[in-house]
């Protein structure tokens, strides 16, 4: 394998996170949060420094770049962002304990969440801040920024590998013929889009910070909360504004690009159309099941529709206790848990896509167990879809159900009830937050023990990164020389 | 399709069944339980009229008979047949709804053993053994009986095609070059065990009568118990000798044949093997799990290898009750659940075969991602498996997610906890019966609406026949034309 060209791109990613810190530095010196921006500007050092060792380490690297190097590269980054990301927690102590810093960090670049913290308010401007800003910047990967922004990489094999690597989905498809030129190109849509839903909620009367921090959340589908009650305490409006962003972010990227183009094409996506009949007929669903429990339509419909969003995007923001909803509404938020959104947007879960497929695949299957002779082809958006890319989403829900029960075995040694422990788990694992019962909307990840905090998190980034990178990083093969 | 040879053999089906009710007629005439050989009686008539006259009906078919009509023989013969079996119980009055007559009679046809029997000590002798009686003739199929006793059927095309339908697992081998040699050897090998555990139980000082309700349950992995507390009342010698036969009951039946002809290739089958090691490894990590609830180490193991046994083989006695166990044994039992036994025994459950196939064909996967262009191969025992097979276990895992998600959201109407209505799917679907909270080893199914208890039918059946054929029983497109 090549290391050198790995610890290279991981010092680049470094200094990158360095210069991502600035902005949470600038606010707590100006709200003259002390310990927080020695906190923060200490990690700045650290990664410039790190940074720096590692690129003068790599500087003579080949230019071998394989599958391989690609899902290492972007599995240790994920790593090592992570923890080095969250020292400034650490080192502030507004979080005393590492592995819940490591915890709430990871749950940050994974967009997932899930928090350990117990009153949110009392953290400081600055690292609050950064905590929302590691959604927005993992939402979209720190790898593809870096491909659309660093001058003169290794060409498209290695493009290609590391957006295979870092982005959601079955299959990276390329939106023009250069692999950097999209990554650009997501980015502009992704910054657009962020500034739109920024600009609704400063016209709710949010404030300014409130409104960059929510969106943050909104637009990396992550969730974390600024308030103790998460987005109860909003305007309906805000909330609003909130259900229809969360779902526009949940749709794949290339779509909305695909909308300048041939938009005919784009209404007509198979995907797109799922996720949207998926969200619109639970939160029909649900809607009608708490219409006794809420009383009015009105806020029935309200409610059903931010949470069917929040849940099925995989963000996770909350405006009630959805966990005291009757038991139909219940179970239908841990199945959307697993659904997840569009391949190719900012959030997890299994993706609308592989759904449609796996459905698909079945009733081909299903046709060829009665005419064994007949050769049945798995057709979407009128192409016909590859026997590999089927073969990958089969190894992937095989690796996902196997990843599941073992997370869920390991976190039941802490004695919970049986939903606590599977909703924590499928929440974690697809990236949303908020689980049932004891992890439910109005409570939070702190009770758990250490070991089921760094397997929630290792979930978090086997989830964020559909799970190969993650295992190809862990395996010990990889390391051998032949391998 | 040709309805006509179907419903010949249905005819065939009935009045076998109403052969089978002549002993329990027998023993209620003998204990002078009026009502219930009354009942029996007014069954077997109605069996024998319907019988005669589909027969009469079927007399002029072709000999057209594909897989088509070999999935809605043996669909239709699993729903009737278990229809006009609940008969005794409504018509005798010892269970007032025929809702949960059929319910009854699906669990044991279908070797569940969920029961929504209050009192089951207070039900007739005659109709308690035609209950257990039913687990037996489920557990190997009454087709296959059929095939391994009448005389001159359609040939090759037809005995396969029907055992393929109705046997549980991805493929089923043939012991010998002829298919009804292979259905009477499966018997033969079914009458062996069970006397064998029956002398066993006899030899324990059970009575007879409980030995051989018992003995039915062991050898169909059914699990309804004749008395109120299951098994818990029975010594530990008889409650060991159940976990035996349990565990011997879910092993891959040609395995027993092979043992004869070649023992070294019987005990090198990975299937069998892989089927060991989790019960075994299972066993012990629960025996650690609720040893500080038991407080000695004898009765640890003992409780955790029959409960194993007793889950994995899909049978569901019960000695204790385990849901009041620590949530690790908790969540192992309900991962259990779905694995389920060999294929080719009389367990269900996914299939110790299919979750080898699958991770292999996992590890196959993921090596295919980091070598796109290397060919891979899984092998089973040593040879290839075909692509096709492989197939054909991703078609049934995917339509298995389906309906257990379905059939959750269904039964969540009834607004019991999440992990009743989890459990009650899982247990009803993989044909276990004891599922946990409300449905737990203690409790029963009789708290479900009508409309939940036909859900969990239908699930049963959709486990026992491993889905396909009901699928293919149900769907519309059966029935046109040109299909």
């Amino acid at each position: 394998m090549n290391c050198a060209i790995i610890g290279r791109y991981l010092g680049n990613l470094l200094l990158l996170e360095a210069a991502f810190l600035v902005p949470p530095a600038a606010i707590s010196a100006s709200l003259g949060e002390e310990a927080a921006r020695r906190g923060i500007l200490l990690t700045v050092g650290i990664l410039v420094v790190l940074g720096l060792l590692l690129r003068r380490a790599g500087q003579r690297s080949g230019s071998t770049f394989y599958a391989k190097e690609g899902f290492v590269l972007v599995a240790l980054a994920w790593v090592v962002m992570s923890f080095l990301g969250s020292l400034p927690f650490y080192f502030s102590g507004e979080i005393p304990s590492l592995v819940d810093c490591f915890f709430e960090t990871v749950s940050g670049f994974t967009t997932t969440g899930a928090s350990i913290l117990t009153d949110v308010e009392a953290m400081s401007k600055g690292l609050l801040f950064w905590r929302s800003f590691t959604h927005w910047l993992g939402g979209m990967g720190m790898l593809v920024f870096l491909l659309a922004v660093a001058p003169g990489q290794k060409g498209q094999g290695f493009t290609l590998h590391l957006m295979r690597a870092e982005s959601p989905g079955p299959s990276v498809g390329k939106l023009v013929p250069k692999m950097r030129q999209t990554a650009k190109i997501l980015y502009l849509l992704y910054v657009g889009l962020t500034i739109i839903c920024v600009l609704f909620l400063l016209a709710g009367g949010m404030p300014l910070f409130d409104s960059l921090c929510t969106a943050f959340g909104t637009a990396g589908t992550g969730g974390f909360g600024i308030k103790n009650d998460s987005m109860a305490s909003y305007s309906i409006y805000l909330q609003g504004v909130c259900t229809v962003f969360m779902a526009l972010f949940g749709v794949n990227f290339s779509v909305y690009y695909l909308l300048f183009r041939n938009w005919r094409a784009a209404l007509k996506d198979e995907e797109v159309r799922l996720y949207f009949a998926i969200m619109l007929s639970v939160s029909a669903v649900i809607a009608c099941n708490i219409y006794p429990q809420m009383g009015s339509v009105g806020m029935s419909i309200h409610e059903a529709t931010f949470h069917t969003s929040s849940i099925m995007t995989t963000t996770g923001f909350a405006i009630s206790n959805f966990d005291l909803w009757p038991e139909l509404s219940r179970a239908l938020l841990l199945v959307l848990m697993i659904a997840g959104a569009c391949a190719g947007s900012t959030g997890g879960g299994v993706k609308t896509i592989r759904l449609l497929l796996i459905f698909k695949n079945m009733k081909a299957g299903f046709r060829k167990l009665l005419h064994p002779n007949s050769v049945e082809t798995v057709k979407l958006n009128g192409r016909p879809v590859s026997r590999s890319v089927l073969e990958g989403i089969n190894t992937y829900m095989s690796a996902y159900c196997l990843i599941a029960i073992a997370s869920l075995l390991v976190v039941s040694l802490d004695n919970f009830s049986l939903v606590t422990n599977l909703s924590a788990v499928l929440s974690c694992f697809n990236n949303i937050g908020p689980g049932l019962d004891i992890v439910g909307p109005i409570h939070n990840y702190s009770t758990y023990s250490d070991l089921s905090k760094i397997v929630l998190s290792l979930d978090m980034l086997l989830g964020r990164l559909e799970i190969f990178p993650m295992l190809i990083l862990l395996r010990p093969a990889t390391y051998r020389r032949q391998a």
